[in-house]
């Protein structure tokens, strides 16, 4: 199938994005794909598919290559003589900032071109962690207590240490800190507070088991990926997320019950029913006395998740299949007409 | 000043933006005006600013007009031989989808374009009345009961009649009815299953008072309109909103206590904080038995709720002195440098 990739993006994770979608050309060697490239400035260019390394972004060398415009249908590429269009099915790879809060799900909606990736509305409640909270709660997901602090409002934190500190908004760990003690916490605060104006802060759960599972729906019904258990360290840094983005290779299924299992979908069909829909995403859950608790969703998981799946390009082949589109209005101006008519007599 | 009024769009608001727009071109008369239309297939015209009348769009002579495009800075107008920027302040007046939903805010912000209106989070929270129940009890608002039907899928409403039923996402009363009995239920529900495939059910609250405010926030300040009793009927139908967006004279203060304009504006003040800075936005409440309830809230009210303001001109100048503007990251390819240099050892 045809397929246009679309990555990069003015975010803390532009570079993650880079590494998502060079891992997906290999992943998908056999599509017919293009690539489209977002750079820091929001200048989208074409990348030659045999450029696509690492290289060709860091030095800078993808702005000798053609820009690209977007336009009703596509992207168009103005040449001397002639204008071309991009206009095959895009996968938004774009992690953190535009491809994951609704940016980017706004300019391909408004400009007509179909696209994998989450909705606007899907992107606000999975980008931003308090308004994930107030959807899990609003569909019945249990999720971990929590509490808000702003930049500009002191407000003494009521739960006991340890306590986990998160900017309200980026994914991949950056500028989350565990916090064990009262004297830890100031830094910790201001390491947060760098990235956004609102912080979240939980109960750090210690020995918690964490499972990720990933799916998508087509055709009116719910797939999903294996269950796996992400390797235990208090929590992964950015580095390490980082090369976690460029995996490809199957990973083992968690060790649990059918029972487990189900309870798990169950929940992810909770949050993804009536607002994914056009998406493959990622939910991360904690399991806490047998209670499913959501931590959070990566509604363009790294890499798209590839290697939780057996079947990764049946997947998104289903998946580009069954894209929503949304109906757009036509005014036949009625109302003025009939006021006018109104105003005639 | 100078400012740009953005309407139109593609929705079932276009031609009460149109009206909006009309409206405020006379209020604010003596600002630096320019127009841009954004017609139903998406495509921009800049309008001359004496053709600012219905007919100039019920008749498609817009069309004649030149065409814009969105790039980093501003709209571009290609001509013959050079290429003119509309750079200054645009004041988003995009009723309904587009203008509300966050379409708009995200283009906006993707161009790097400053604008009055709501931000993409806050387009979401306020354009589906599901995820403004979400924000309100969030924050601590109370709201009207409710139920969630989809189209997809049978539930039983659990409430007594008489009801009232809503599309999930539309503005202006379209769509909505209000059900005394059982044998109205489904022509009420698919009169609104038409414009959505969700919809929202409320008990009807029989002589309920309503309030209406607006307001926003400008150099980290609230500032209000006065407290307007809407005319009482059962509801408004969709012409008489329509004539309602024309208004533009200031209407009467409801005749309430200080300490009930005193709650308004608290609850007015929890919805809007940390979310809508950067619009000028109209709530609209119901009191029960001393209790504030959020009814809807209005981000782009019809002509900006001039009539509401003493000094509107003053309103707008001082929020386009404070409007929010994220911050773009760049990036410095870190990452790929030390995996690259890594690999290099």
């Amino acid at each position: 199938m045809k397929l246009t990739i679309l990555f990069g993006g003015a975010s803390f994770e532009h570079e993650i994005s880079i590494v998502s979608a060079i891992t997906l050309k290999e992943k998908l060697h056999d599509f017919d794909l293009s690539f489209v490239f977002c750079d820091s400035e929001h200048i989208f260019y074409s990348i030659d598919k045999k450029k696509m390394k690492a290289n060709t972004f860091s030095k800078g060398e993808y702005k000798k290559m053609p820009q690209l415009h977007l336009a009703q249908g596509g992207f168009t590429q103005k040449s001397m003589f002639s204008s071309m269009h991009h206009t095959g099915t895009v996968l938004n790879l774009i992690h953190g900032a535009d491809g994951e809060d609704g940016t980017i799900a706004s300019l391909l909606d408004f400009f007509s071109i179909k696209y994998i990736g989450p909705r606007i509305d899907a992107s606000v409640f999975s980008f931003d962690k308090r308004y994930t909270k107030y959807l899990a709660n609003a569909v019945g997901v249990k999720s971990v207590k929590y509490e808000v602090l702003y930049a500009d409002r002191h407000t003494d934190i009521k739960m006991p240490f340890p306590i986990i500190v998160k900017p309200s908004r980026l994914g991949s760990s950056i500028g989350v800190s565990i916090v064990k003690e009262e004297s830890e916490l100031d830094y910790a605060l201001d390491t947060a507070f760098e990235f956004d104006k609102s912080v979240i802060v939980e109960p750090f759960l210690e020995g918690v088991k964490e499972y990720n599972l990933a799916g998508y729906k087509a055709n009116g019904e719910m797939f999903y990926s294996i269950v796996e258990e992400p390797q235990k360290e208090e929590f992964l840094n950015f580095e390490k997320k980082y090369m976690d983005f460029s995996r490809s290779e199957q990973v083992l299924k968690a060790d649990i019950s059918e029972e487990l299992i189900a309870k798990l979908q169950a929940s992810f069909e909770k949050i993804y029913d009536g607002l994914f829909e056009g998406a493959l995403i990622r939910c991360d859950f904690f399991v806490v006395d047998g209670d499913v608790l959501l931590n959070e969703i990566n509604p363009i998981p790294g890499s798209m998740a590839n290697y939780l799946f057996e079947d990764f390009k049946q997947a998104i082949e289903d998946l580009s299949e069954s894209l929503p589109h949304s109906k757009r209005v036509k005014s036949t101006y009625e109302y003025i007409h009939s006021i006018s008519a109104a105003k005639g007599k």
